[in-house]
């Protein structure tokens, strides 16, 4: 089986979840508890979160809030700054912001969407323009799930904060950590990541806050996680994740050439006249987004199952729309909507399996051609 | 070392967790994802979501919707269902409820506690009286979690519906499932589990909900779990969950009569010139709270943790208040508050710990008591 979906989740890291296990198999021990197993519970949490934290920012200025996944972090970040005023984000966001959008809309803060440009992107003049004094958050995804396109949250944050120093700064960073360098700069208020998508576990995330912003908490209860965020902590998939983040950062640039030379090896091998590409080459290494004109995605992705290669069709969470809202914002044409494949790779992925799956894909998909005609 | 700190949390269920990660090793693909490996991560969720239902309800007219926690599930049930009029709730709640609570009073949601009785359950009849045409929701945890009360939430919701049919019954189910009968009737709303309290793993509860109520998503996003509660599903943690219920259920009978014993045959060895019982005897037999008076819980908590003994001395969650706030409506003097030993087991709690937990319990005690003399 050849797997191109990583963006949707990865194989989770064997070695990272068996350190994982075995520490909370000494120390699962409810970390609220005052004895001393419960105190290295406790402390083993607090390492595992300096640890992440220094990856993606300074420990003096800012703060990391384990949640269940990037979605409640998400939620998190939006339903606490976003309360008033106007909530300023863009076309291309997960769904995990976008429906967080669509319910702030029915709560009566006015969303703004920042158009898009063709390889994912928002059009950041438009973005600022936007932004105004009544802006009480702008969300810009760092890395669209979909196409792969890096929007420049460093530079955009700043310039928001020249037009509206009130204005909190979030960025959904669940594609871009432990995959592409991410260092919060000083505009950056709140950058959300996930651990399934770098080998950890499903069921932990966090978001990663300014110290010296206030957030309400999202969930309310016994006051684990300084307040921010109650509910008895998951141990063993912060620990996973952890131990996860040290592969990835620790060959982060490594990791991203080859996989950068693998895209482009598997852009080079796709039939032209079936394939359009949708990735901009300076997109993630990670995901290669192309649509086969005229084909249905969903279609192939089916056929290239029963051949062993498991692609995406888009983004996983927002599999039950006919297409995907983002490429539609893109400005693609009906034809190219339809036929959208998501190749998605990880630091795992081969130059074998690159070969082989662009000869089944193209297989697949010429066969399609062929049958349809 | 023997642990009495089963209610904070118990020793994951080695078997479960080994099978939850044996079938993950497989299906650890997105269960959103349309190809073969995801549709059978989410057969495998849907399964162990219609067996942990069937534990506690009818499936036809109860869905069960999972969860990071049993705060997530407290949250969404209390933030979802009272959104107006007034709140009726009691003052012996975990601060999962309690919380919420306090929030809700910010929102300008009107919130009501009902008294308790000195042995933690709620008096049914000042409860009853708090209801009127505006309460939207009443929320009666099922076995307090500090003092191990069952309160009889059936024949409650029941009258309650009676005063009210609109308004919605919840009831924090944490301490109850997987350890006493649990049956949800037909005036029981929505119903908050968790995995932890027996032998799951952390980051993952449940909110049992009546299939006709319509509740509003408390996590926003791509829709999963039927578009109730977004967020990738933590597979790992939902199928250990549904394994270590298929053992806690196999044998709740069994086990709840064995615990009974060790409960009482703890009770009986421990020094009465010390320690006054809190709990009484119609409670859950995986709670005793006893309380040394005139000597402080932490501090003995501390000497019991050196001796190898680990023990509760109230809600962990809540274990940076000076007392319990629930052992205080119990009414108890102030000498009691601070003495509390919250002494809780689990399935796997043998006779022989018992025994000796007992032993130590009363050296240490009765040290502390000369020391102080």
């Amino acid at each position: 089986m050849i797997y191109l979906d990583n963006a949707a989740t990865t194989r989770p890291n064997e070695q990272a979840v068996l350190r994982a296990s075995e520490a909370v198999s000494s120390i699962w021990y409810n970390p609220s508890a005052l004895y001393e197993g419960g105190g290295l519970a406790r402390k083993t949490i607090d390492s595992a979160r300096e640890k992440l934290l220094l990856f993606a920012a300074d420990s003096s200025a800012f703060e990391l809030i384990f949640t269940s996944c990037g979605t409640e972090a998400d939620n998190q970040a939006i339903f606490g700054a976003a309360k008033r005023g106007n909530f300023v984000t863009t076309a291309g966001e997960h769904a995990a912001v976008y429906a967080c959008a669509q319910e702030l809309k029915n709560r009566g803060v006015e969303v703004r969407y920042a158009p898009l440009r063709s390889d994912g992107s928002v059009d950041c003049e438009a973005l600022l323009n936007l932004v105004d004094g009544n802006t009480s958050l702008v969300s810009v995804i760092h890395v669209n799930n979909e196409t792969g396109a890096i929007n420049p949250v460093a530079e955009l944050a700043a310039r928001i904060k020249q037009i509206n120093p009130r204005t909190v700064f979030h960025s959904d960073g669940v594609q871009a950590f432990g995959k592409i360098p991410v260092r919060l700069t000083k505009h950056i208020d709140l950058y959300s990541v996930s651990a399934h998508k770098i080998g950890g576990l499903k069921g932990v995330g966090a978001l990663i806050k300014r110290r010296s912003l206030s957030l309400s908490p999202y969930l309310y209860g016994g006051g684990q996680e300084g307040g921010k965020r109650s509910g008895t902590e998951n141990v063993l998939g912060i620990l996973a994740f952890s131990y996860s983040a040290d592969s990835a950062f620790h060959a982060l640039e490594e990791n991203a050439k080859r996989v950068s030379f693998l895209r482009e090896k598997l852009w080079n091998s796709l039939d032209k006249n079936i394939f359009f590409r949708l990735s901009s080459v300076s997109g993630t290494p990670y995901i290669l987004s192309v649509s086969a004109s005229g084909l249905k995605g969903e279609v192939l992705q089916r056929m290239l199952s029963d051949k062993g290669v498991y692609v995406g069709t888009g983004s996983a969470c927002s599999s039950k729309r006919p297409h995907s809202r983002v490429m539609e914002a893109c400005g693609h044409k009906k034809e190219l909507l339809e036929g959208v494949l998501r190749l998605s790779f990880s630091a795992e992925t081969t130059e074998e399996e690159i070969v082989e799956a662009a000869r089944i894909i193209n297989n697949v998909a010429s066969r399609l051609q062929g049958r349809l005609k």
